[in-house]
């Protein structure tokens, strides 16, 4: 259904004005990739020379005080300028915020100043709620929101259980035992793992996913396992002092996909050859990295989006004013073959 | 000098407790990268038993209302996402502005309709000014926000001259000129250019800069250039492309570093060594790329971080309510010698 008011022009007055098909000016008009430069700038000019406007109270989905929501990405560091994960996350939430026609307002929390200040702005009425991913033990941000008055919804478990909060994570634990028991009916035997930091929650659901499916006692577990950051050099680093301490490993897990091309590269000048050698699983399933690796990367996906949406759904439930339970939700994830396992 | 307060734990509370010493504390405390993992689990145990909190008043520098300032990107399409060099502008900004002690909320508008929400957002109270990187003819971004009734500063020159606009702008044109100076002085005299999209102003600055070096006619200059996005892809195809139309071709400037990075791939598959045959410069000097291209890029450097800086600079003056004619700053660009020039 298509709505006309005497005198506001409408996507079809655009269309018609541009020359171009309704379809083709609403994917331009929503900022959607594959359209030509020429034709972006034809509906542009025909936007602009019409004066044209969305119907915006149409599309909208949130009961909206302030219209914008808050994603808070709360993590020391530089990494957080460097992961395409994040730069993935983003990317959904901006997707699914634009979608419910909700402003984004990214936050950034990186010490315990700014933590303060997100804080401070999340309780002055600035924004209708809050998506907080915050991964990292000791992160003082989940219990500093609770008083907040508006409702937050967590992106992966907080440490300390979630208690009362509104969660939404993915099966970390279930999806590293997946990469593993694929290994294993590989007929690896000698499987380590490069995981992630000690303090970040995914990442030790993720080990243990590992040593369940190992079976490992926690002196062998400790032996065949090393911690690293999130990124290239901590998965090369790692998978060189794998390499020195169990020489005769077979299979690796890595707890992230960049972590698993690092992996990959120590284990070339090691010169073993991957999978011939080496058996290797990652994780994430980032495009531009899982698939474009050398070999390409066996690895477990997990889907950002769904998660952001779930997020989203849960916010809205709470906005509208419905009384339940704290929500936790775990997501699936799914094995995704390729070269490298 | 230090403050100590009776009763409030200092910085030297937390590093006497944690056993560490003042500065490290410091950049534990301040989210600076290369602390190691255990020195920040201990700063941060520390903390949290001590119940420190900065003291944000000492280190406030802005006139504040709500203490945050907006940081608005808009681009078109799926780029802003994937592009290294708006990752740098968003590390830059928040750098920038955590220094100020304000809260950065990064707005993202892509198309008409996330244009309208930003606006909205930004003429709501939630924030005391903003800094806008709107590179894009007929982005409605620049006219908007005229009547906002909160100071805006520009990142890069609006496509339509930024009258009575603050603007803040790197010297595109001398960096073209130094480029492809290089170039010449290198015995090069078939210099092609991969240029950006012809609708933002950094693009267009950047062909006229190459142009005016090569003192080409515009005929000579329509064959010898082909537009591009400023991503790999598009580097590689528009080289593709001119080594079709100029076989002999002998120097490449690309208008940023990726494009660079698919000009080598473009110029490797057609069997030409760089530099022996053909001498490339880029343009960015983003580190994660053009120092570890192979081989390594000559380009021109831009500096974000100045960008920032001097745009939070003209925002304080605003802020604090100083009158003066509209700031148009254009900041000086470095040209870097590496192999591929």
């Amino acid at each position: 259904m298509v709505e006309r008011s005497a005198g506001r022009p409408t996507l079809e007055d655009v269309a018609a004005h541009a020359g171009i098909s309704r379809a083709t000016v609403s994917r331009v008009v929503n900022g959607a990739s594959r359209v030509s430069e020429q034709t972006r700038l034809t509906v542009q000019r025909a936007v602009e020379e019409l004066g044209y406007r969305p119907n915006q109270a149409a599309r909208s989905l949130v009961t909206r005080r302030t219209g914008t929501l808050a994603v808070v990405l709360s993590e020391p560091g530089e990494k957080l300028f460097e992961d395409p994960f994040f730069a993935a996350v983003i990317r959904a939430a901006h997707h699914e915020l634009s979608t419910v026609d909700a402003q984004m307002a990214l936050l950034i929390a990186r010490s315990p100043d700014e933590v303060e200040r997100v804080v401070r702005f999340l309780g002055s009425g600035h924004t209708d709620g809050a998506l907080v991913f915050t991964p990292r033990r000791g992160d003082p941000l989940p219990g500093a929101v609770r008083s907040l008055g508006i409702p937050v919804v967590f992106g992966g478990r907080p440490w300390r259980g979630g208690r009362g909060l509104d969660v939404v994570s993915v099966d970390n634990e279930a999806g590293a035992m997946q990469a593993t028991r694929l290994l294993l009916s590989q007929g690896r035997k000698r499987i380590v793992t490069v995981c992630g930091p000690s303090d970040q929650a995914a990442a030790v659901d993720r080990l243990t996913g590992w040593r369940v499916a190992m079976e490992l006692g926690p002196d062998q577990a400790g032996e065949w396992s090393e911690p690293a950051e999130f990124n290239l050099e901590g998965g090369e680093r790692a998978m060189t002092e794998l390499l020195r301490r169990v020489p005769d490993l077979d299979g690796v897990f890595a707890a992230s996909d960049l972590m698993a091309v690092g992996a990959l590269r120590a284990l070339r000048a090691a010169g073993r050859r991957v999978p011939e050698d080496v058996a290797v699983v990652g994780f994430d399933d980032l495009p531009s990295v899982a698939q474009q690796s050398q070999p390409s990367l066996t690895t477990i996906r997990q889907d950002p989006g769904a998660q952001v949406r779930e997020m989203v759904a849960i916010l809205q439930e709470r906005l509208r004013g419905n009384e339940f339970r704290p929500r936790n939700r775990m997501l699936p994830v799914e094995l995704i073959r390729r070269e490298s396992a």
